[in-house]
């Protein structure tokens, strides 16, 4: 059995409701952010406005973890925002759950947000300077300082949010709270996901259309790169005086981090992943016998492979689905190579075979190296990898959890040397000219710093 | 979003392993159990010999979710044995959970089985007009008060066990340990699995062979129907008497409840369910543009159907993996079609397709209905179902989860009626007569009550 | 500050209700048992008989943590049993909680009981030998499986119970509920006391009398040594063939064990222990400023004390009251003298005094030298110790949690030595010819064995 | 049996501690804030210091709940400081207890404060306005907020803590711990008690001295009103910029709140209460067989009142121990009078007895009435009700949770119609006169407000 452990992570995920007259704003935040489980499993959290008054529930764990029957029904109120969150180093704790809420001199409000400021240490260190004490150590908590200060200086919510976000560098799909008011905001780049639905009279916000299908909402569209969308009881209304046109979405939403049904920026994520396996097909063909994709996120570029290829598309592993978060693993570390606990080979299926196995990402190229050792005693013949993106040599400044250039085994190794040393008969990456194809772009409107080190918010 | 609820389900899963030479005993029993977390979700349990001295931890839950470092660290020992439980109706509760273990005249005792009696009252109340007192419900409470009392009749262990096999009447795959020795019985039909691995100089038992590989170990073979084998310090040792060589395996574990990479009486079930689909393909041929499956158990078959027919094998839904023991569903009675969780149809794959849908099984029809209606709304032409298994209309005294005859839709509908009931363009079963087939087998080496009426302990 | 950890501990307490005219039974065993709960604080349960089904619930824990308002809803029935409990080694699990249910060839039956068997092993062998089998090391188990095998020759659970009392020796005040009756019986010495009490049209079984005070229920009278009273339907019953007119009650339960609210055998505990103090006082006076009870125990002798010397009673001590269950004591093997916990000498009313001390035993001596040592470090100028029972010399087979004749520190130490040792200027020990005295008895009614050795069952 | 629900609560306590030469700080701080838990038992928190790093734990429940022994090994640091907490209206929640931690411009800062501000809101309202923003409802983020802006402006904690003393109005004895330093600060009235301890070279703060007791500390002094008392690693160092002299203690801490061991600005509490007993007795003198106290508070008065009187004393109830925060109460509101639970009177003692009962205070009556009921269902022949403090009257705005002038029964009723009311043959309290007495104090260096109205903070 081979491990999964060092996968890339996506940072959080959103979801807002205005309008109780289908559901529930409490019980549709829940469905929506257990359909967005994937973009965070650590902490979640549902904030409500009932007539003015926010109230809060959130805490580690996941949704159905954290909500009870008896919360969702204390948690009344017309309007709703909630938040799933995965963390990066020492923020793991209950102080840092969002929805993060304060009370200010006009009032109170409650934010979630998905992203990475750029510039937070320095607004932060600005604030302190001007007196500001800070509670946490989230960017949440920094923004919420800016709109609180913002917000006693203008007339409108609404302003104060179009103020602040002018302040902030970096990626942000965010949603703002006031006892009246649903603001969904993006940052001018369009870094994260962030889309507008509806059902009956009720809009809703969410990182991804998954949220929308779980709770029978309609996608109406995506919000802008810049856009500020603000929901009242007087209506919706858009406020885009920070809207450029440019687009530079995460391109790793297409090719790993979001779920494949969701639409984003209207396109297919399923279908870019099958794309991306069918590119792969015809830059890199291989003699084999069968494809197989790593679950759960390899098997759709597997089945592109296929496609184009005319190999046949087979199983290669067993996925246990019983993996929780308080799973324990006795006696691992002597014995790491058998007792791993996620995959299975499905050795009948290999034994003798020329295998062509598709994966997303080799990020330290440990997994793969486990999973290609677990083919071949399994009885493969050859084992070709082809992965659907190409190799990762820059950070993450927007919100993917990229460990540091030092752990990035693409830059120690040339393909070649790598593809001996994780054990592959041969080894081709997706060539970073075809990330535009994956998404049918003939510009580039995604980020792609990551693979190319070219950070979009540096460029002129 | 569709629901998953009204599935059949299995009863038990077991784990034993005797000799520390490799890994601790509980270490491993921990492992074997989450790979056969499948066969049981409600409650699990771990217990030990250390010197003769046996000791037990076992409660409500997952196995992650049952057992702490510290707990294992506690559960000292040469060996061990393990379970996994699902329970039918009332029986619920912490008393029951499994291993059990007693003190009896010569000492101590512990029990794991998997299977159902048939003859468990009758039984229950000799023993009881016996003088004998019950503190659970179970199955196993009764095997233990037969072999205390065998135990106090006769020289060893072996023997007891072997005077109660005779006793008992239905399917019962079995481990039995005493403080030296560690006893594994198959029913003399072989309804339930049980097969024999070894790792280094320690000999395991398993309900299923991905258990050995959760563990890095050999499987040996499966154990005969009626075989007693018995393991102690002395060495391994099988007793035949009972084995007539027929077999009865449950023709479920192929089509449904096993993992995929199990291999179980030297059959691959992946491969088994791949003909499966393979066998639709030829007597049931669709005109369609894509085959799609119902996540997980329907996948394999679905390829299979794609593979013998020459249609494009596509995905169809995405599943939504944290659907936990803790999930509520608010509002859901009111809203049953659009916030069911588990399933999301993938739309673009499925509009204005004409689609093959293979599943596993009908049992109340429910759920097929409410995936048809969702494939229907995202657009699909025409959806064609076919099932892997035939129709079903008789319980099963064996130990899986049918409903009554009332409940199965089969006994009140045609296939042509309930095609039409579902909504589906058109609807068949696997045929009766090729069961073998899916176990490459000339004789019926399998019960298939369920679908006939033919309980093979009633006849000749 | 200073611990009181090595007192001697009862190891049970019982409560039974036949009847919900005024409240329900459940509800009335809750406040029963947690007036109960000094008896025993490990565990606690409670069983109902509902229209003759037979439910349990019981847990580790105070009853205030273990019952929430959904467990008692769920508890319904006509009648009630219920039991807290002390373990001593080895036994302190969750399946050793009572009540203990089980069923049997006539149905079911629940049992609650104080006191410990003399004869439980040599009963557990011989039905062993019988093919029994045991998942507890309780006594209990040991008393049902007799009831049941009784019952299946016999005409009523009456007779059973009658039959079964014959084969026990030892302590026992037991209450047994079979679907329609509730059944109480005593031991034929009565070294565990067993009241009657009505709530209007319903019967009462407790312990002690604040039991039924805490229900608002008027005591009726004691249960007899060896009687078995029978409440059904049909009215209330005695069985008295087994009363001898014999009377060996615990006297420790006058000295410590029971509420001193409590009446036993008719006779008022706090005014025992009043008792006690004014003999101390009598037998064994000091020259002394004030005289001070250690909390809670030793108060009611103090004032005893100082009524009949008429020497000023003070306090001694402050009481912290929120040491629970789970206060943790970190570093304090290092430093023992200055951070126990429970006591803090009242420094003030302790300088400069001449100081007699009132405890209600002396078991291992190490708490008495603490409590000396606090109080000489606050001043005292002399502290004389008066103990309101005989020195300990004996184990206890009936119930009491006394160590080893080893550790009992009495039977290592004549009087002056332990003085000497606890750092007293005098010490005295209550006359064993004076514990007739404390329950107004011109004959020993009462089991004295501790003291003395004559163990009343070995008697005659 | 009888509640005792209807009592006055303090709001708070605080510890801190310097140095880690004796004990671990944080071990110090779980023993301090145990021995002070009587002073608040909804929430606990201890914060410490580590090398300048600060970390903390806090959670609802009681100290021996909330900590555990890994808890405590993770607080490693050399000082710490803690807090319990019980709170008034809807402030009850995790968010809102204490310490409370905050990072500004110049580090970390955290605070652990008992007392009420009466300008918190007109400081909050100026914070917000000059764009703070809050977090909790408690006056300690305010205070933070203060310190975190003057500490932008100031050289030093001290200075900046100096200048924030400056800007509160009401009662406040505060703990202030920054990377390397430990402030202690008391209001300039000195409403709140607060002292220093020393162990070894470790210093020590405690709202009172048990808690020194309780980790084998010695008392040096209290903190004067008004002082600063600043320790680092330079030693300890006292700012009296603001101490005036003038001293107003709540003498409710004397009467009811503090522990009786504990020393309160060099009056010994339990000796008050004596005083307080001996001064009803001299001037309401009454015809009585015996007196007893309502426990645990009005036992202290009781033996003074029976020292002046020359009655007897006696012990009126048993309390039950047990009563924990997790108690519920099924079926009480039928049955109020007969099934409270935490005392139960002793009858044998009341039966044909004029008895003078004390108790410490009474607010809203109800509780009397129901403790008078018992006593005379139990046979006392007369009840003198005798009180040993004045008649309440007034709101405290300075900590302790008196209920609004409507719920108090003596802004209702003359001492005479309140006698009659709750059923009383006599009924006496306290003269206001006499409180100075209590404290052997000429002038009135205290707090009486919530008997007279005359708010020390709006005088002169």
């Amino acid at each position: 059995m081979i491990s999964l452990s060092s996968k890339l992570h996506e940072e959080c995920g959103v979801f807002g409701i205005f309008g109780d007259d289908v559901m529930k704003p409490a019980s549709a935040a829940y469905y929506g952010l257990f359909a967005l489980q994937h973009r965070g499993q650590e902490s979640c959290g549902i904030a409500v406005s009932d007539m003015g008054v926010l109230k809060c529930r959130k805490d580690m764990g996941l949704v159905g973890e954290v909500f009870s029957d008896k919360d969702l029904e204390a948690l009344n109120g017309h309007m709703a925002i909630g938040h799933v969150r995965y963390s990066t180093m020492g923020g793991s704790c209950v102080e840092n759950c969002q929805p993060f809420l304060v009370r200010h001199s006009k009032g109170r409000l409650a934010i979630a947000h998905n992203g990475n400021l750029t510039n937070a240490e320095e607004l932060r260190g600005e604030l302190a300077l001007d007196g500001a004490m800070f509670q946490t150590t989230t960017d949440s908590e920094v923004i919420a300082h800016i709109i609180a200060r913002e917000r006693t200086r203008c007339g409108s919510m609404e302003q104060a949010v179009a103020n602040t976000v002018k302040r902030l560098k970096g990626a942000f799909s965010m949603l703002v709270m006031s006892p009246r008011k649903l603001i969904a905001v993006r940052d001018s780049l369009g870094f994260r996901p962030l889309v507008l639905g509806r059902l009956g009279n009720s809009y809703i916000f969410a990182s991804e259309t998954c949220a929308l299908d779980a709770i029978g909402a309609q996608r109406i569209r995506d919000i802008e790169p810049g856009e500020i969308v603000v929901i009242s009881a007087e209506g919706i209304n858009s406020i885009r005086d920070n809207c450029s046109g440019v687009r530079k979405i995460c391109i790793f939403e297409y090719i790993y981090f979001a779920r494949p049904d969701s639409v984003i920026d209207g396109i297919e994520v399923h279908a870019s992943r099958i794309k991306a396996g069918r590119l792969l097909a015809q830059q890199y063909p291989a003699n084999a016998d069968i494809v197989i994709g790593v679950p759960d996120s390899g098997l759709d570029a597997a089945l592109g492979f296929s496609r184009a290829s005319g190999i046949e598309y087979s199983v290669g592993f067993t996925r246990n689905n019983y993996v929780g978060r308080t799973f324990i693993k006795p006696e691992q570390s002597q014995r790491r190579a058998s007792v791993d606990i996620k995959l299975n080979v499905l050795t009948p299926n290999i034994r003798g075979k020329k295998v062509v196995m598709v994966d997303d990402s080799i990020v330290r190229g440990s997994t793969t190296v486990n999973i290609i050792k677990a083919l071949k005693k399994a009885g493969a013949k050859e084992v070709h990898v082809r992965i659907s993106s190409p190799t990762i040599h820059w950070p993450c400044y927007f919100g993917t959890d990229i460990p540091t250039r030092e752990e990035l085994t693409s830059n120690h190794n040339s393909v070649d040397r790598l593809c001996r040393l994780i054990g592959a008969d041969s080894l081709a990456f997706l060539k970073v000219e075809s990330l535009c194809e994956l998404i049918d772009s003939k510009e580039k409107t995604f980020c792609d710093a990551c693979f190319t080190g070219n950070y979009p918010d540096r460029q002129g």
